[in-house]
């Protein structure tokens, strides 16, 4: 197996000989001399091949190898140049990719959107996706650490369900054997039993929304963490949720330098140093109409609203506080003091980047909910008994609590400085396209 | 919020006042004086309720709380007795669950099987349950410690798919707007493009099975851990599945010490510590037959041929090696000393615990992709199109590599000693049950 990286060429000595499984990115051939440019996981070098060391045949294929082509080459350190003395072709490639995927080209700009996407297998490759999920994979495992090391414990909760927080035409859905099944689009329903036994949980699990949405922060399937806590008023669940996030954006500074720096982007910590402005929606609504954006009271917040609102506070990340019950699921909290409103803070990222959080206390009383279900229509028949446990358990000891929902590809979004949530995901999860390889 | 404990109460010196949300798990009434027993997430403890703190009225009632009510209780420690000075009934609890949820009854056997999965919102609170779900919680994270330590990148590969490792009507599968679309049943078509990025990647995720299986160790949707590593030969997969085997279970027989000790099982280090003896499968198939288990060659292992042989070499972790390919899945290369085998081997634990854990090395090459797709019903039209870019790869720079894929589920079940592998699950994922709330 492969023990030595380019990263390991560095601690090479004079003379010393090296064995590198890589691939090559591009080369250079000047009759006598070719100098390939390589790659691997770890980095980028240039090793230079010379007529000498080669059969007159071999010296032609190796002068003419596609870029792409995975490599064994062998050799030597020797005055400050690494010299093949063997060049073994592991895998050729075929094909004529254009742009060639590691060279540093827009690979997130629109035009070059549907190419990517097609030949995503290929494109993969490029540095920049490479640092995108490098970082990701980092970002996903620190939310993880996060949340073990303050005890919550994680809720593997199921994909297939048949409770949805939101409509049953906004899911996806499939009968196997004669029963209706449903994609999960959250776990909140999975989360909010285990809080009797363990009181503060969590879960990172892909959730789903059959939306045809063309935004720039909606997929069909994404990364969903989610966090349930008993004993917890809004008040603690905002601080528990700016602590992550400026906890994690910490994080990923240091963990994701390289990445960042490769991708021209700085996480700005004091622009994410809690606490954070808060509004309400009843005053984010005054403000729009005051300034000419024509805003409907009830409907939720668009992208150019958001984007306007935290323009407005100084882009900074901004609480809107009191979502009305028309915008809300139905498992939320009714407000005491007005009753058109939720319990519900939604977490608005500056600069356009939008919602990436919300917290929610939960309705505790089966009256509330069962009222709410109503409004919702979950008490048809046929739908009712999908909810029935989620009902009886107003009626178990379950607790005041609270909970927490986070778009884990927009925080990542966010924090890269990207331009849309699909930029930092391995795969399309778009419909309308051949999605994934 | 919450932020006293149970185990806090540990910490109490005489005189000092207390202030505890719990829950009440039973309770004796002896007319001037009535014991709570309560607990949390942290443990369990006795409060004295006395007369004299309370009016009669509120001492009546307190007298009669249901167990399972959610309390806030206020007290003094004071000669080695918790005293309640006032109680909250926060939640009622107005069902009477038996067994009672925190009793020490035999949940896992088969007569309370179905009792306790309809009311799996309540039983999540049995203190079994909650061992179970707290070591699998330190688990996976420990899994995902394990491999970003080891500088692996976890890709997150979509559910939703349109390629399967196994036939078509093995897949859960719906139509959106004019689209077929499938569950994933292995994220090997996702994680191999990257690793020509990567050259290391995992992923945990959600897989799904739509077989109507009632074995110990099949579940619809399970969680499952991927790896594929670039320039690996089987050798390699075997040396890496060993040692994460068994570091995974050194971490756990340490982070789950006390889980552990309750469920009264212990992780047996000297049986897991590699190296793990391996026989062909050729071998497991002459054993198995001369022993008298008619086995019919090119089968996959059924649960009692393995539970035979780990009984016949001694009870240890054990490798069947070259498992036919009418047993495998297409993707896996054929080996070059009997093209009836592919390079495949699967570990089998002890104890009739059964198949944890897959190592494959994968077809590089075209032709012999194309033929064992044909083999497979895989080229077919319609099929052949979902196909094409993982087809495309072996012409791309796709070098040797090879996949391991482990039930995370199994191994936990394993470690922890269960019977059956929906034990770790924190709601049931069998059809034919309302399984999940």
């Amino acid at each position: 197996m492969k023990t030595f990286y380019i990263d390991n060429l560095n601690s090479l000595k004079e003379g010393d000989s090296f064995s590198l499984y890589c691939w090559l990115k591009s080369l250079r051939s000047h009759g006598k001399v070719i100098f390939y440019q390589v790659v691997d996981s770890k980095g980028e070098a240039q090793v230079v091949l010379k007529i000498e060391n080669f059969s007159e045949d071999k010296f032609k294929i190796l002068s003419s190898v596609k870029e792409e082509s995975a490599l064994l080459i062998k050799g030597i350190f020797q005055s400050n140049e690494l010299k093949a003395l063997d060049v073994d072709v592991i895998a050729k490639n075929e094909f004529d990719f254009s742009p060639k995927p590691r060279s540093d080209f827009k690979i997130f700009d629109n035009k070059h959107l549907d190419h990517v996407l097609k030949n995503r297998n290929i494109y993969l490759r490029n540095k920049k996706v490479n640092s995108v999920l490098n970082f990701k994979s980092k970002y996903v495992f620190e939310l993880h650490k996060y949340f073990q090391e303050k005890d919550y414990v994680l809720i593997e909760a199921p994909v297939l369900t048949e409770k949805l927080l939101y409509d049953d035409d906004t899911a996806f859905s499939f009968n196997y054997q004669g029963r209706d099944v449903w994609l999960s689009q959250c776990c909140t329903f999975q989360l909010e039993p285990s809080i009797c036994s363990f009181e503060k949980v969590y879960n990172i699990t892909p959730s789903f929304r059959a939306e045809h949405s063309r935004s720039d922060r909606h997929l069909n399937e994404y990364t969903h963490l989610k966090v349930e806590i008993a004993w917890a008023k809004l008040e603690d669940l905002i601080k528990i949720s700016e602590n992550l996030v400026f906890s994690v954006a910490q994080k990923m500074k240091v963990r994701g330098e390289k990445e960042l720096m490769f991708l021209g982007h700085e996480i700005d910590l004091e622009c994410l140093r809690p606490p954070y402005k808060r509004i309400t929606y009843c005053e984010a609504s005054r403000i729009l109409n005051d300034s000419g954006c024509k805003f409907e009271w009830g409907k939720s917040l668009s992208k150019s609203d958001e984007a306007f609102l935290t323009k407005y506070f100084g882009e900074k990340p901004l609480w809107i506080q009191f979502i009305p019950r028309s915008a809300e699921g139905f498992p939320f909290k009714i407000a005491e003091h007005d009753e058109r409103l939720t319990v519900v803070s939604d977490l608005i990222a500056p600069y356009g980047f939008g919602e990436i959080l919300g917290a929610a206390e939960k309705i505790c009383s089966k009256e509330e909910l069962l009222k709410r279900m109503n409004e919702k229509g979950k008490d048809a028949p046929g739908q009712i008994e999908r909810y029935q446990d989620f009902v009886d358990l107003r009626e178990s000891g379950l607790p005041f609590h609270g909970g927490i929902g986070m778009g884990v590809d927009r925080v990542a979004r966010f924090l890269m400085g990207l331009k849309h949530v699909k930029d930092v995901m391995p795969y399309p999860r778009l419909f309308g396209r051949r999605w994934n390889p």
